[in-house]
């Protein structure tokens, strides 16, 4: 018999039987296998789900469940708040956000259906308030539906695209949506009838003749032969617990320390490399260091050790913090006077490194030279006063003087404050989630979504709350709706 | 029969005839292909050499002809210009131009053996006049043998690895010394008996049972089937000139428009995934706008476009414009006195933005806001008197005061000046040439070797010139002679 491997098809010719039958296989029950699973079983699609662990979550529970949701004129609540949202301007930051590395189809395509997305949503029971906070907010602070959640207000996207709000949040008070969203999406794929496998860990996928036909999965320390007549669905997350790969494609998350994932350990991604699909963009990631927590702390400026400013700080948070890491040195540090400083969540691991009676003592205590970081908030201070930022073209009301002490420097340290992080790039779909290979045709049989694919969320500097959630339900319905209608021949059956 | 295709192997089970044997095939006749074909004819197999073009060359033959050579305390022209060079030292600086991608056994490996390989490739008569050649040149200007072609000198990486030239240049009258390099190496081919076949592109590789164990190549416009019974080696250059394959994986290069290569369309790279091999650290590439040309231009400062300076400019030029695409907005300036400047090389397209007798006046004319730029040159310059850069710890000569005006800004900008650049991401392989697949195991049969592999030139913020040609020639030798010994039995002979 062949052996099983994540990095290579089980030839069907070898399999000794088949414990499962079932039109359609979704790996991984986080959010996109969730809504995969949903529209193939809607679609009239038989579907068993593996799950490795002993229930749903994946990434998408640790997350905010949080959804960036925009264009067609705006959703109830972006209008609600006076917010009108063009397609055109949502598909515009779309691609901004995706920087060198956009997928255009999927942001043109995503931009259009948004909208009626929402309303799917709405209709599998997620329920929103309706309401908007206004604010600088990671997550809201009470059950309302709509924040900013990206860089949509800020240089150079306000320049292109025309701001709104777009992060959408399911109803539910306080931090930690991403829970209550998945418990809601795996109810509907219960009640649609989809079957669930859990502690049920996917080891390797079974091809004849170059078509994907089934899986080998590990249950009850048994390795199971699933066949799957219409195909497979990956939607395993990405690689941010697997130091491995991060070492081989993406290793400038060796310069921080917290992946965030629930076993994200690349095995969707290995497994469809393995079958002949392209991975790309495989450098990419998100990271932050949340240092808009306490919320005054936005109004804060950011300066590397050169004592130089490098980025308007009303940016997406996500955005500010990779682009520290871009800074020559091992921290950057974040300036704040009295009136904006309060003591740092104890999570961040942010320290106070020097404070003083003006912004020349705390250079002094930063044993920076003198007329660096003092002279960059002298500059910066006279413009804000004039209501510009003339560097970086940052907006009030965050751009604001910070010229009255006494002052604190607080550091981001990428070796010992919490550098949050988790991969972007993953394999390559068209905008229908077929896993294309490295010639651009589909891997027959193979589906995928979620953050082992690369999608709306694919570059680092632009990620914007909200996208990997959009990107793993909406790209994982269109999976889930393809899969269900591949025609089976009675040959193929047979 | 099945399908030819770079993204899979051809079945032996299909193949109709055997058009030729060998028992090493090699792919690519640049150094890499050359240097695996030398020492695999040496060590008494047959060898044969395909290339796609009318004959060698490669991008090794647009190169310099430098070869990255050190430790074990130093060559001759090393120590005839009073250098010795540690192994230690030289290691650690091939490890900190690695930076995150480095290869730890292939630094420590080449550190060890650089020395001996400097004596091979005298012995097959690559001529070295044994000189030193003081001073900042990206080649050198008449027939010396030892040039400063990294960042040895320069902060961080002179606080680490004591510093020495290692740029060692076949003697050569002026530039262009890979053209006669490749010569050389391609006439000690031919005298060791290997059969070089050109205009003859490879299309498939050939495997049975998982063995790689021949390919297909385009000769005469037909297939010819080509058993190699020992191994293939891909020698096939990176991918600079692949549109496609830069958008999937090295997608920051679309800034840049200058790709240097001789059809490095990533071949080899696609037949070494398609074979199941890994490929690595894609993301990274090499590149340059020749701004050091005149070498008094080594003597000005770079700002951003917010007027900052972003590097120690005695960094390797190389170096230096990888850390300009990292700067906001599409272009740098490189500020000079008039005692420095003269008229920029035609082919760098770098034009004069602004002139001044003041840095005031040039930060005017550059419309940036008051007191940048110039805020910057004071600083620069109050420090540089005391001779020290406190920001970016440049060294003198090149640290010197510029503050004797007129002055001049010139417009380096991504869009319009020269910036050439090759990849330097690819497949994984181990020390001895082996490429290995994403279990890190290899895939039996294929080697690899030069620019389709990730090797010492690993990271574009590390690249100093001759990486990359010790990389082709060594690593090139060590797959040649591990293919070499590779032992057929009977049975896989029949």
């Amino acid at each position: 018999m062949a052996e099983m491997s994540l990095h290579k098809p089980f030839p069907a010719a070898d399999v000794p039987r088949w414990d499962h039958e079932t039109d359609v296989a979704v790996v991984g029950f986080g959010a996109a296998g969730a809504c995969a699973a949903i529209e193939a079983r809607s679609a009239g699609a038989e579907v068993l789900l593996f799950e490795r662990n002993s229930g749903s979550g994946g990434a998408s529970a640790l997350s905010g469940g949080e959804i960036y949701i925009g264009g067609s004129g705006g959703t109830d609540a972006q209008r609600s708040a006076g917010f009108e949202d063009a397609t055109e301007d949502f598909a515009r930051y779309l691609k901004m956000a995706g920087g060198p590395c956009a997928d255009e189809a999927k942001c043109d395509l995503y931009a259009r259906e948004s909208l009626a997305h929402y309303e799917w949503l709405k209709a599998q029971g997620v329920p929103y308030r309706g309401n908007f906070l206004p604010g600088k907010h990671i997550e809201p602070v009470d059950d309302s539906t709509l924040i900013w959640s990206g860089s949509e207000a800020a240089a150079p996207f306000r320049d292109h695209a025309k701001p709104a709000p777009r992060g959408h949040v399911i109803q539910h008070m306080g931090w930690g949506g991403g829970r209550p969203l998945v418990d809601i999406l795996e109810a509907r794929a219960r009640d649609a009838g989809v079957r669930v496998m859990t502690d049920a860990r996917v080891v390797a996928l079974i091809e004849d003749g170059g078509h994907i036909i089934g899986l080998i999965a590990r249950i009850d320390n048994a390795s199971r032969f699933i066949r799957a007549h219409q195909g497979v669905v990956l939607a395993t997350g990405g690689f941010a617990m697997n130091p491995d790969m991060l070492r081989r494609y993406a290793p400038l998350t060796s310069k921080i320390h917290d992946p965030i994932g629930e076993k994200d350990d690349g095995t969707g991604i290995l497994l469809g490399m393995g079958a002949g699909g392209d991975a790309i963009h495989m450098d990419q990631f998100f990271t932050t260091c949340p240092w808009t927590m306490p919320e005054s702390h936005a109004y804060g400026v950011f300066v590397n050790e050169q004592g130089q400013r490098f980025i308007n700080e009303d940016c997406y948070h996500g955005r500010v913090s990779r682009t520290m890491l871009d800074q020559p040195g091992s921290k950057v540090f974040l300036l704040l006077d009295m009136a904006h400083f309060v003591q740092p969540l104890e999570i961040a691991r942010i320290a106070i490194a020097a404070t003083g009676e003006t912004w020349e003592e705390v250079e002094a205590e930063l044993e920076m030279p003198t007329g660096t970081l003092a002279a960059t908030m002298a500059f910066y201070n006279r413009h804000a006063h004039e209501g510009r930022d003339p560097l970086f073209d940052k907006q009030a009301p965050i751009l604001t003087p910070l010229d009255q002490g006494p002052f604190v420097a607080l550091e981001l340290n990428f070796d010992s404050s919490y550098f949050s992080f988790f991969t972007l790039g993953g394999l390559r779909t068209d905008v229908d989630g077929r896993v294309l290979d490295r010639a651009g045709a589909s891997v027959p049989g193979l589906y995928a979504a979620g953050r082992c694919t690369s999608g709306l969320p694919a570059w680092g500097h632009g990620y914007s709350s909200g996208l990997s959630l959009a990107d793993c339900t909406f790209f994982g319905r269109q999976a889930g709706r393809t899969v269900a209608a591949v025609t089976i021949t009675a040959a193929e059956l047979a």
